[in-house]
């Protein structure tokens, strides 16, 4: 009886509004949000892939040389020296496609190419080459493959594992010249782009036609396609999209020893061969430089609707995801996974009211786009009936205007910067199979409250509730986070190699969506056999034998 | 004006009656179909990819070595002998796993395995074994591979280009007593299943639990899953839920040198090196044994809608396409297109009512599949309305039962039979930019036409109206046909080597969904360049440097 008025109660609150959410208006504050977060992430990951959270921490910036002394640089790799440099210069012909520390100061110049966003990883390197065809990467890689000289791809450099920067003095070459649209078919989607568009372009490009590109992420506005091909970059629209592996048909790439892989189709089916474009997709530039996307995109969604549950047990969670997977199904563009201690934590820094009244062991948040608004918003409203009357959840809004898409959202993707609040943040990207995604939160709780970590109190590392779990349920990528006060060897013994074994014993991955890049590469262990791994090397050393393709990285 | 009253005629017609069209009975006939179509199909492929229609031409069932007598068998390979067939039973254990025509008399057992479904491919062997498990298929390899005896991986046999029976005396590897399901997850959707278990068997599984396969083909009855993953089988999902490139989660495989690649993750997101598994999908048995597939499954749709519109043009054939992608967006699962040829020569053979009174150049069938019956009518009739009114379409019905869901289908699905009514049928399986895939079909006839090949009477080797287009408009992949009275060098020169060039010029595929076996093994160039066809056999030598994998075929 409690529970029927409650439903009742907030069905009243989640009554929709099909005016109030127009498709121009909704769409745009998630974007913004997701922006957002990006620009205010501000925590630096250590050696062990472990986050520490970062008030004032990026002050200091440290040379990965520095960081990880264990690395040392390989004396196979020919330096840089002026005869290199003039070779490129002839050959990129302008001057602002190299930028030569080599031969003359250019210090300034070259420091953005060094560092990665998060300011953790810095290299060495004094030259950066911006070739402006395939043909000119072609050149550059078959001369740098013959002199023996260490490259590191460059796109957007919006990684997060420190993929794209270089260790020591590798030669960045860096996508940005390469930057026009090459053609788009309307009647099938498919969009062809040179490797350094930026994601954002492309995306503005198709809305103009109708279409978006099936990929979405915070970096959107600096990261390029051909970065996001070569991380396999997972985003916002997975879960309705599908992945690259999928989306991508044709790749335009470059060997190290100079041959252009051919293999930009713009066909949806095409039978004919080893697919060997996939080798590219997540290779993380480790065995060439892909120069040109072909991808299939799809059109544009009207209506974009988002609501708000609470519910009282993980096995709820699944069984709203799988009513929501069922009922909303084609419709279904997001179900993303917050649990109580995360939400407590955000209310407490954001001071924001919340959305729901009162307090429930989980939250999700669920967000439709499909091609009728009226039909999108029944849909919903049917559903939410149906998860309410059933008790699958206790309560639930639905965002009535573009203000409160925004502030729902807000919810889900203030989390990581609200953990940041107190110190350190411990954090883990992890991929586990949905029925088991929540009890990895629940296990490392119990741990760390075993151990007398946690609590009120400068005496304890972690905060109070600061054990959270969150996510993209509908990938099922589950973001382990531990909020500190400080970093503490304690909780770091807790947490290692627990998490990775965890995750090892269920076939989980330690990098669900970020690739391994100098962050993951000792881990991958954890995630492949010892069979998978020694085959990867064979595509290595078959492809980039001298092994000047991104070193000291992957796997 | 006459136009508007021709739209309220046909929409009259097209009204659509929900309740009609009920979920379960309105998909089954399709199924049906598809299985009818798959089982009286009765054409065979000659040595150059061209499909001869075939009243009565099955009862000869020559050997492929004599059909391709420029096919010689590599002395390379060990022939088997009593000792290979002693350690077989011994490792296999029963006798049922060995079907043995070294050691005894087993040429009735051993038939079915040499010979294709067509009748068309026939092989020499005399072994066929059937390893029960992913360890024995491991032994297996490794002892051919170390005594230099070839293989041929065999799924359900239902390929179309040859490339699952032997050419001279392969060891066949039957997969089918690897028939397990091994897990489902319903809240993800992932299925785990053995090779070996039929397309259809997976899929009833699946049914039972409310989701389906995200691969449907006419063969499903005998198909195996593996065999569809190792072939990359496109059929008729594709449109909705993409590739297996997508779709495939993970991979259990056997390397020839006994390498067991353990790579069946469950996981959707997992950015943990190069996606090996993806080189399998599609590789034809060539690199390995494919012995466990993990694939995700999405949940059964319970509306299915069928319309069948008439055209004026390619031009506008685009438009509807567009429009049914823009309009119908998420609920889309089919856009089928026929020429006015083809569907003249249908009503010719089967003597059925047409669907429309009128002729049209072109005709469409449009299939859409949902989660609300009454949510995807209205958005099919309001679809229709607008492509009527906007004069895209000419003409049209919607199915508002299970007969004409079968019947409309009918149009669609009985073209590749009727084509065969009067003799011989070229068959071209072609992927082409959409923008240009009918124009193939035009400069064809008009070659046809100029060189006095078509017309009434046995005088013409062409039936009138006989050169034809259709296929699955959305997935960009033309079957071109063009039915004759009987086989004449003259046609075939007219078609060759016109067509693979002309879709070469435009970079399409002479292999859309098919693959390449050894049909087509010679034509690859038409699709991929030198390049890449070297890049495709560098992988071949690296797997399988011996050559024991399915010779003679591939690339």
């Amino acid at each position: 009886m409690a529970n029927r008025s409650r439903v009742s109660l907030a069905l009243r609150r989640a009554r929709i509004s099909p005016a109030s959410i127009s498709p121009a208006s909704s769409s745009r504050p998630i974007r913004q949000l997701a922006q957002a977060r990006w620009q205010s992430t501000a925590s630096t990951e250590d050696s062990e892939g472990v986050t520490k959270g970062t008030t004032g921490s990026t002050k200091s910036f440290k040379f990965t040389s520095e960081t990880y002394p264990n690395i040392k640089r390989e004396s196979k790799f020919s330096e840089v020296t002026e005869d290199h440099v003039s070779y490129f210069k002839e050959l990129l012909g302008k001057e602002s496609a190299v930028i030569d520390g080599v031969t003359r100061d250019a210090t300034d110049d070259i420091e953005p190419f060094n560092g990665d966003w998060m300011r953790k990883y810095r290299g060495h390197t004094k030259l950066v080459l911006k070739p402006g065809s395939t043909a000119e990467v072609s050149e550059v890689l078959k001369y740098c493959n013959d002199n023996m000289l260490a490259v590191v791809p460059q796109g957007g450099n919006s990684g997060l594992v420190g993929g794209s920067v270089p260790v020591f003095d590798e030669i960045v070459i860096n996508m940005s010249r390469m930057n026009q649209i090459r053609s788009f078919d309307s009647v099938s989607g498919t969009l062809v782009v040179d490797a350094g568009v930026v994601l954002e372009v492309a995306d503005n490009y198709l809305g103009e036609r109708n279409h978006i590109f099936p990929l979405d992420l915070g970096a959107k506005g600096s990261c390029h396609i051909g970065g996001n091909v070569a991380t396999n970059a997972g985003g916002l629209r997975l879960l309705r999209y599908g992945s690259l592996h999928g989306n991508v048909l044709g790749i335009e790439a470059v060997l190290p020893d100079g041959t252009i892989v051919d293999d930009l189709s713009k066909l949806r089916k095409n039978n004919t061969g080893y697919d060997l474009k996939q080798l590219f997709i997540g290779a993380e530039g480790t065995i060439g430089i892909i120069t040109g996307v072909s991808i299939i995109c799809p059109q544009r969604s009207n209506a974009i609707n988002v609501a708000f549950f609470g519910l009282e047990s993980y096995e709820k969670v699944q069984e709203a995801f799988r009513e929501a997977k069922g009922q909303l199904s084609e419709i279904l563009s997001a179900f993303e996974l917050m649990d109580s201690h995360s939400q407590s934590l955000v209310a407490t820094v954001t001071k924001n009211k919340r959305p729901l009244e009162g307090d429930y062991p989980f939250y999700c948040l669920i967000e439709t786009s499909g091609s009728n608004t009226e039909h999108d918003n029944e849909k919903l409203e049917k559903f939410l009936e149906f998860v309410m009357e059933k008790e699958i959840v206790l309560d639930g809004v639905v965002a009535q205007d573009a203000t409160q898409v925004k502030a729902l959202w807000g919810w889900r993707e203030g989390v990581p910067e609200c953990l940041g609040h107190w110190g350190g943040v411990y954090k883990y990207d992890l991929s586990i199979p949905i029925s088991e995604l929540y009890s990895l939160v629940e296990d490392i709780r119990g741990k760390i409250s075993d151990a007398g970590l946690i609590g009120n109190g400068e005496g304890y590392p972690v905060v109070e509730g600061g054990v959270v779990g969150y996510g993209h349920m509908g990938d099922s990528n589950l973001h382990l986070n531990v909020a500190t006060r400080r970093y503490d060897k304690k909780v770091e013994q807790v947490l290692e190699p627990f998490v990775y074994e965890w995750i090892s014993k269920r076939n989980g991955s330690i990098s669900a969506e970020h690739g391994l890049g100098l962050a993951k590469k000792n881990y991958i262990g954890y995630s492949r056999s010892v069979t998978m791994i020694a085959l990867m090397k064979q595509i290595k050393n078959l492809y980039d034998p001298n092994g000047i393709m991104n070193p000291y990285k992957y796997i």
